[in-house]
């Protein structure tokens, strides 16, 4: 059984909530469990220079956590002088996932940047933080179409994602920190309303993992994204 | 008038909202207005080397904004790969706001750090910070009585804090984002609560100002703290 | 038809060099085609702080670029200040999955670290790296045993990696540079000797790709690993 | 008694000798006593980013410390790779104090940055910088009206700064180190020649301050800068 | 006798070998004995900001050491953060050097940037790099020549560079890493193919050395030179 | 004709003055006519890390120029966040010079710390530092004979150093500024009060010079580096 007494396919208790950032174009806090992340979507009349004059816009995301969102303080990576490896990988990997949905060129010379800053953690923060996003960049384009700033539409498809992992041999969905910690297989998979897959990033903790094993956790997570897809739309109707 | 509409001696709602971390041994959000600023407070068994073996602990605050906290998007401080002298200066201020209502030697050799984070801003932040972190060091040490780790008390007063400005030649209280930046002089008072002046700072954004309009802010910032101190006291029944 | 006119399961040329570096305890000079990195493992009679004196060893990777590696010349990591996001997370592979294969109990109080300098890109750097560095490992290992450091096998298994991609629609295997850059999902599989998966890294670059496409690369990254795994056994023969 | 066996509203005796720098278009070297703080203010043909295309200029300071200017010798800030936050602090109030008294419209498109670096510290290195600075500032906007570079005033008043403090329950004025160190109460302010107040600082350090011991120190302070200003004006006859 | 048994005239056996990087306009492995560096020299189509639009161009070099290089690990500069004043000190050396026979004025508005990165490490280093880097700008250089982007003379003379120094009260030519770490003085010589001096560097590491010692370093150095000089015209043949 | 109209042979005046600093063990002000340099020694009981229980002291030097004290105003190193090559460089000069004539033993497991800080530059500021640092170490070294913390001598000799250059074909001695930028070739030479050789830097800045214009260099630089060597006797008399 699961610490958190959860079904292996049961996921947390999962609420996105639109509109609490008072200055940003497109926002949402979204919760898996005790996992809080506040995703912002901020627009900029200006692209990165390496792509200037080409006619597309551009999305990035950047990835913070509070030093107390933690069960012991972290250190403030401000105060350090330096982002972490963990810190960079993650916020890399939201970027990658929102592009996957946008249409760049549609977009026109544009950037627009998620901010994902964790309030809480307790595992799968980087999941919440791509299923949250993409309800702040939603909102973030909106709010231009509102203003007749696009005409064709930028965000072609949904994206969410969650973590999987083996927690004592067996394939369960959604870890929460204490499961995350013992589990010896993690997987994150990132994927489109459409069921296309975007990202699948699977480590072995422990000992190493079998294909079926791997498959057992595809499986899951493809049920874990629809159901973060229907509440992505139900949240935006 | 103020661009507020509030008269001159009218503060903002301000709340203080207790236990708002899983992890934190004290937390409070604390919101002037739309100033909302997320304070933890956690308890370290350790002091800076410069302490050790003194029998006291310390008290130490550190500072941050989340990136589109404000209208506008700032850069993330650690992507940056410093803190801004602003931020360094705030910190340092709550920090010394904090210890002069702490018996640190009551503490035992411990630290506690207070983290201020800045959801959204409106003018403000570091005053709210303060008065915030008094009430999530209050739990913190609630905490450390509830598992007899101190005998004495701690905390021997109330501390808060509230800006004051001259706009458009008049003295008002609590300034918010847009009052602020028209503001020809902008103050910021920390004071206990038995009335003892904790730190005064008073800057001339334009023309200097007179010793009549600073006696002004200082009779409109006693009537703000004592009333953040009730709230305080509220807050904590 | 690939631009290295190779068929879709046909890797580069892979040769294992070992004992290039004077100094270090194990060394690789690894080759996938044009891409060659050097690897070297260094022992150190130490463990980092937070593993002290738990009777256990820790495996570490460093990776690196020459300037000019590239076709372009990058600029240098040392000299901008810090290392880039790619390289931190490139590294934080590289020793995630030799650890995979470590017994940190049976290494002692000890670390070895390995370095993986890039001296020639043209694409796959990391799944060489991961290759090569093995080869480099078990060196050093063997180093130890030779002055009886070690009693019980450190080294529990092999592990190799490769990229698979997806190039104008068709899965192939081991990508170089050119292909690479027009791959629609670039894809990195980490696995044992004993067929085990350690890690799975895959990336839609364009469209998103779907669970038989991700199904193909496996099935190409199970031989290519395969193949691997025999040169190494005859390099260390 | 204070232990400068000073009375209690009695300053160090202050000097302010002109044209120390054969560079520099203003100089100033200010002593406090043992407190010496060289001034020199560059006049540069470019503004801020910022600022560009206002027609208004910008003034500036920066602040440093001699690693030996101390009792112990302090780390180079060169050398830790950072400034502190006291550093950044003092020369965001030089810099304030100066704007105070300058109209940048008048200056034109340029920028003038004041250096001041303690040469030797003993108390007061931010108050002696101040009414050193204001010198060298008014020696380079004399070297611009010389070449005819500047109309109107730029330079509208006098601004000069000095500590007080609450030494044993005493209100003094400009306290040394050894008075620094065990004052209960810190406060530094800045006033312009006509009396108004630029910039008010004051910290309890220990216990808190009443209003009526302020005030006592305002009026001290009052005192003080008066003096200061009257040696300006004899400074530049 | 010398640790390394060779005379006291004898340099080690020196090879440069050209063309060993795929993608850089021009390339040298250089190897004095256990010494190996790899030089590549970068064509770029810009000049550093203070030279722009002065119809100049400018060669610059910098310099690396892989970790394990040398005898014990040393931490890689780009993740300690920063270069070291010894890393800056000799990529300044060789960058003058090869300015002193270049003539960057038939160069044009272009830099060439020559990477000196040291494979493996076993004493005089810096003088390895500066004599294969020469190898891999004449490279570089014909390069730019078979494409027509040059037509004067850009390379106008030979520079190559030696270290010499005291061991047990005798000069000796070309120390390598045993050597050198006994020996009581450290030079090295930099000189053009015609004989004249472009660089001096001698330090005395324990005691002070004479003039007639420094004669004796001087005369060794030129020797050396003058070989190596003829090992780059064998080269480039 | 030199610019400072000076014979070829011709030192500026220079003036050693002694107790310059209140909180030093011992420090000194050099000028070199308007080159204007302060030297502290710091005595520190302590040494650094590698040097720990060796029964042996150090002596290290740390240099640095105020931004001020050259024509155009230079960026602080503190506030661009390292120190540049050309300081690095010279602090592990001046550092050499003086352990060149230091007992290590005799000062037993204690470090002293030399800061040479440029007030004023005009050219010769590495040589004006060394010369200048030799008497604050002295004076550092006397103030320890004084409390009977050291028995043997601490200092074996004088060192002094002396630039020179050749100028318009002329080999010149003490290069000011304007010469220093005009010389073909620049070099400093540091010398022992008994004439050893500690340290030699020769560069051809345009053109590469003979071995006869170095040896007119080195004559210059005898007489001058004697002459300096009769100045510090005379200063510490």
């Amino acid at each position: 059984m699961r610490p958190s007494k959860r079904a292996a396919d049961e996921m947390r208790a999962v609420t996105l909530e639109r509109g609490v950032s008072k200055h940003a174009e497109g926002s949402c806090l979204v919760k898996f469990g005790d996992t809080h992340v506040l995703c912002t979507a901020s627009l900029e009349e200006r692209v990165p220079p390496w792509l200037r004059g080409q006619n597309r816009g551009w999305v990035t995301a950047e990835y913070g956590m509070l030093p107390r969102a933690t069960g012991d303080r972290m250190r403030r990576e401000a105060s350090v002088g330096k982002q972490s490896g963990r810190t960079l990988e993650i916020q890399r990997l939201i970027g990658r996932s929102l592009r996957a949905v946008v249409d760049l060129k549609a977009l026109g010379e544009r950037q627009i940047s998620v901010d994902c800053d964790v309030i809480q953690a307790d595992g799968g923060t980087r999941t919440a933080a791509i299923t949250g996003a993409w309800v702040a960049l939603n909102d973030c384009i909106a709010w231009m179409k509102a203003r007749d700033m696009i005409s064709a539409p930028v965000l072609v498809d949904h994206v969410a994602a969650i973590s999987c992992g083996i927690y004592e041999d067996t394939p369960v969905l959604d870890l929460d920190y204490a499961e995350d910690s013992e589990a010896e297989t993690d997987a994150n998979f990132v994927m489109t309303g459409s069921g296309g897959i975007v990202e699948v990033q699977a480590t072995a903790e422990g000992k190493p993992f079998s294909e079926d094993e791997f498959q057992a956790l595809l499986g899951l997570a493809r049920k874990g994204v629809s159901r973060l897809v229907d509440l992505q739309k139900m949240s935006i109707l």
